[in-house]
């Protein structure tokens, strides 16, 4: 069985590849739009705007905007302005999680909430989706803002799922569920909107609107299974971290489906989650078992969809770095 | 000197006004279009968001909207959508604002965050913010969705400047500034957004912009007036409360204004808020003083400020309703 080597983070290797593709003064007109958005009034707000949008690492999201849009010929300073819109959307949303989290670092730095009140940090975070909603209106197009507010109610409905449901129900329709709420539907808006203000007939549209929410899927599986395992000192976090939170992802999913008997997974499945030992040689288990192995072809079948939703595309450049894009996600050897 | 009597809330004596303008229906289609932005996914947060929403007091803002809709001729649903917008907006404000200030009563309800965790709480907000978010998109008009991100990033920054700037700067710009945000912008919001919506030409929805911004303004003096010259029980809050939370409004600015001997003047802007039984009686020499219709002469600048941009409507129910209202904010023999 093929085994994942030791990662860096996704998103990382991600925007490594996206790097490549040609976008750096796209990029920086992104971030200076980002930046402009911090109000002059507040010296204290604007510094911590600053950091947190100098800090928002390889701006995957953006990316995907801007290339599915030149794919799709359109205006640069409307796909600009998008893209900093959902980046600013993934950030305010960042600030309310690591509050709700209690996460004192994220990306190296830093959270809000490390250094500010749970009040600035409410008020930063609203801030920010003002701001970001205030770009989504300036791309000029009622559905782009229609389904970036939609988009926003289904991350928001997916955090209050996790919060009311806890560890109720582990199952597969509640994981995916679970992971569209928190990467697919904003990969989704990033491709999605970036066709909506493109001459795109309905059916790319369509099309670009499934690459992203595939892509998405696959992105977030992976980085499920490299939970699993990741290098430790790489990702950041302890291995198996998702579990011993008590998130239940794919991997975990499959193994306790194949192993109902295990006595660890009975002890999981009744609500035993405090036994941080007992937790950790599951993870062991997870990580030597077939799961992960199940778990990463069932991301290769996201990544396969999104690919198919490509192909009406003449071949181009950003054609060409999506689906560069798609096939690294689950494919460390390309 | 003319003095205030004994008040119930404003809002809901301007309730009692606008409740006589006929537009029961249509503030009853409201009130559904709201309901029926919960999720059904999850009971608790349904509940919650029932609550929240039956409770909402008289509908100002969104009976200005209707108003101001009306007289313009514009098409009744989008006014609908549009009224839900602002007051799901508002709500969503005051769900993160009674947490920040830790309020466990509102309306003669238990606040959110009286019986939710914050994080709970934080999500209920950004959820609502959402749900408004998508409604303005609804109204169909890109500069409604503008003028809604905008005046959402106007309220959170006047929340972040009292945050910050907490007692430091006690004068009128800061004041206006302060009120401007608090009250103004969403008034503004909501006359403006219906104007918009309307076949009227920019003439006729720049006055209505005016209008809501000045009644707003004419609206919250008012209101500040009324922490000292209320009565404690209908207020249903302390006298000088503001005050004893440090809040320095336009009666006490006018009050030091005019006594910057007066030793209790000098204690305050010292700094010592503390001091609650100093507080108490400096709050009864406010009470007692000129300064409360020097405010009330303010209030009526601004009131009559905003009937002047009515002037050029030929007459109509809606026209004398927003003109009643207007006067009764502050005139109470009207």
């Amino acid at each position: 069985m093929r085994r994942l080597p030791p990662q860096t983070p996704l998103a990382y290797l991600i925007g490594d590849i996206l790097s490549k593709t040609n976008l750096i003064k796209e990029i920086e007109k992104v971030e200076e739009r980002m930046r402009i958005q911090a109000d002059e009034r507040h010296p204290d707000l604007r510094v911590a705007l600053d950091t947190l949008l100098a800090s928002g690492g390889k701006r995957v999201r953006p990316r995907l905007v801007l290339l599915m849009g030149n794919m799709l010929s359109a205006d640069t300073e409307r796909l600009i302005t998008l893209a900093a819109a959902i980046e600013m959307l993934h950030t305010a949303t960042l600030v309310h999680d690591d509050l709700i989290d209690g996460s004192l670092m994220r990306r190296g730095n830093d959270t809000i909430n490390a250094n500010w009140t749970p009040a600035a940090t409410v008020l930063t975070g609203d801030f920010i989706f003002a701001r970001a909603a205030k770009l989504a209106a300036q791309t000029g197009s009622l559905t782009v803002m229609e389904e970036f507010a939609e988009t926003l109610a289904i991350m928001v409905n997916g955090e209050l799922t996790q919060m009311f449901d806890a560890r109720g129900l582990a199952n597969r329709e509640n994981y995916y569920q679970r992971i569209y709420a928190k990467t697919g539907s904003l990969f989704e808006l990033s491709t999605h909107g970036a066709a909506i203000i493109s001459p795109a007939d309905p059916e790319t549209v369509e099309e670009a609107r499934k690459f992203g929410r595939e892509l998405g899927t696959a992105f977030q599986i992976v980085d499920d299974i490299l939970d699993f395992t990741g290098n430790q000192a790489a990702v950041g976090k302890p291995v198996g971290s998702d579990l011993l939170q008590g998130l239940i992802t794919l991997p975990a999913l499959y193994y306790i489906e194949a192993n109902p008997k295990n006595e660890r997974v009975k002890s999981l499945l009744q609500g035993n989650y405090h036994n941080s030992a007992e937790i950790a040689l599951l993870v062991e288990d997870i990580r030597q078992s077939d799961a992960i192995q199940f778990a990463l072809d069932e991301a290769k079948k996201y990544a396969n969809r999104a690919l198919e939703s490509l192909k009406g595309q003449a071949p181009s450049e950003e054609r060409f770095a999506l689906e560069s894009l798609t096939e690294y996600v689950t494919n460390r050897n390309v």
